[in-house]
C-alpha cells in the first residue's frame, strides 16, 4: 500500500487507528480454548469487530514466536485473515547485516517464500543503512525505523547526545537520506508527547507509528497537536487497551467499543484538522 | 552453559570457534533437495562433520524465518540435534519493550513453550535495558548485546560520538551494570581489529562473539592479539567460508577441513597464551 492510497483510508475510515494483535493464551477467554488454534480464533474474532474502525493491524511477533511452530503458523494464519483494504505491519524489530536482512525480507514481505506479505516492518536502526537498505527495494513496502520508543528505558541510548543532536535525532536526519517518505515510517512513542514538535521538524513528511495510548500512559491529544502533517501522518497503536478490554464471551464487542472510542476521538481530531 | 563450562570446552577442544549455520536453499548441494528438509539435512551433515572442532553453533534465525513455517521447522530440528555440551546461540537480534522482550525469551530460552532453548541470543541494544533484562531471568543463559558490528554502515550509528566516547562504548558501559560476565556478551566484528584493545578495557571479562572472519574479511591474528583474556573470551564465528567450502556431495567433509583450519590456528594461539 503507498502513501496516497493509506491517506484515502484514513479520510474514508475517519480513522488513524492500528489494533495491535498481541495475543497471550493466558489473557485469551477460556470459551476459545477449545479451538484448534484459539490465537488465530481470537484475532481472526477481534479483526471482526474493528476492521472498519481502524486503518492498519499490527502483529508483535514476539508473542507468536513465544509458542513455537504453532504461534508462527497463527501469525501466518492472521495475516492472512486481514483485509486487504487494510494496512500490515509486521512489528518485528529485525535489523542486520546487508545479506541477513535481505532474508528477513523475504520473511516479512515475500509471500511467494513465506508465506505472508506484510506492507510495513519496524526495523532498528543500530546496525546503520546495510541494515534497512534490503526492505526498501520493495514497491508499496515500509520500513518503520524505531526512532523514540516509547519504553522508560528509552533514555539509555536514545537521548545520547553530542553538539549536533540526540541519538533518535541523528537516527532520523541520517535515514532519512536512505529512503523517500513513501517508504519510511518512524517508531515515537505516544508517552514522549513532548517531542513530537521536535520529530515533525526533522520529518515533516512521514508517517510515525505511535505506540504507547492506552495501557502504557501516552494521550493522543498531546500526539495529535504536533504530530499531524498534510496526510494525516500517524498511525496511533493500541494493543492491551482493545484486544482485552472483555475478558468474557462478549471480548469483541468490547474491543468494538474501545477502538470505536478511539476512532470517533479521531474522527473529530482529523475534522477539526481539515483533514476530512 | 555457564562460564566456566564454556571454557572448559575450550579448552577440551582448543578451540572457540563458533559456526554460522546461515544455510540458503539455493546453496545447498544438489543431491540433498531430495530430502524432505534440505536445510534440516544440510545442518545435520554440517554439525556431524564440525562438532568436535568447535565450542558453538550460531543459526541466525532470519534464514529460517525467511522460508516460512518450514523454516521455522528446519530451526527447531537444527538446535535439537546440537549435542548438549555445545554452546547455542540464537542470532536473533531481538530488542523491544520488557513485556514483549519476556516473549522474545520464551522463544528461544523456554523449550516448554517454544521448543527451543538456546544457550544465548543476540539483542539489539537501542531500546535500553527494558529490553534486556527480561533475557537475564534465565539462569546459565546469556544476552549478546551488539556492539561495534562488522558491516560497512556500522558506523552510521555505532560511531556516534561525545565527549565520553562513542555510542559503541556507551552501550558497553551502561550494560555492562545490566548484569555480569556470567550473563552479558558483546558482538564486535573481526573486521574492527583496532578496536579489540578499547573494548576489552571497557569489558574486561566478557565474552565477544566475532562474526566476520572468512566471507567478510576479519583476521583471526588480529582479534586475538586484543581480544583474548583469562578465560580467552572469544568466541569466533565463521559462517559462508564453513559451511560453503564445498558445493558438491562432499560438502560436509570440504566444511571440516575449513574448521579445521581454523581450530589448528586456533590451537596454536590459545597455546602460545597460556590458555591450555
Amino acid at each position: 500500500m503507498n502513501k496516497k492510497q493509506l491517506f484515502e483510508q484514513i479520510q474514508a475510515k475517519k480513522s488513524f487507528l492500528c489494533v495491535g494483535l498481541d495475543p497471550v493464551l493466558e489473557n485469551v477467554p477460556k470459551h476459545l480454548l477449545s479451538f484448534e488454534d484459539p490465537i488465530f480464533e481470537f484475532n481472526k474474532q477481534i479483526i471482526e469487530a474493528t476492521k472498519d474502525l481502524c486503518v492498519a493491524y499490527k502483529p508483535n511477533t514476539a508473542f507468536y514466536e513465544s509458542r513455537g511452530l504453532k504461534g508462527w503458523e497463527s501469525l501466518l494464519k492472521t495475516w492472512a485473515h486481514i483485509p486487504e483494504d487494510i494496512f500490515t505491519i509486521a512489528d518485528a524489530k529485525r535489523g542486520d547485516i546487508g545479506n541477513t536482512s535481505a532474508m528477513y525480507a523475504d520473511a516479512f514481505f515475500n509471500e511467494e517464500k513465506s508465506g505472508m506479505s506484510f506492507d510495513a516492518i519496524t526495523v532498528a536502526p543500530y546496525m546503520g543503512k546495510d541494515s534497512v537498505g534490503p526492505f526498501l527495494k520493495y514497491e508499496d513496502k515500509w520500513v518503520i525505523l524505531l526512532a523514540l520508543t516509547s519504553n522508560e528505558s528509552h533514555s539509555d541510548f536514545q537521548l545520547f547526545e553530542n553538539a549536533d543532536g540526540k541519538l533518535y535525532e541523528e537516527v532520523i536526519r541520517v535515514s532519512s537520506k536512505w529512503g523517500s517518505s513513501d517508504q519510511l515510517m518512524y517508531v515515537v512513542g505516544a508517552t514522549r508527547g513532548a517531542e513530537f514538535a521536535n520529530i515533525r521538524r526533522l520529518a515533516p513528511d512521514n508517517f510515525l507509528l505511535v505506540p504507547g495510548v492506552g495501557a502504557q500512559g501516552g494521550s493522543l491529544a498531546d500526539v495529535c497537536e504536533f504530530g499531524l502533517n498534510a496526510t494525516c501522518g500517524l498511525l496511533v497503536n493500541s494493543s492491551r487497551g482493545i484486544i482485552y478490554a472483555g475478558k468474557g464471551e462478549d471480548f469483541a464487542e468490547k474491543a468494538r467499543e474501545e477502538a470505536l472510542k478511539l476512532q470517533q476521538e479521531m474522527e473529530i481530531i482529523l475534522e477539526k484538522s481539515g483533514l476530512l
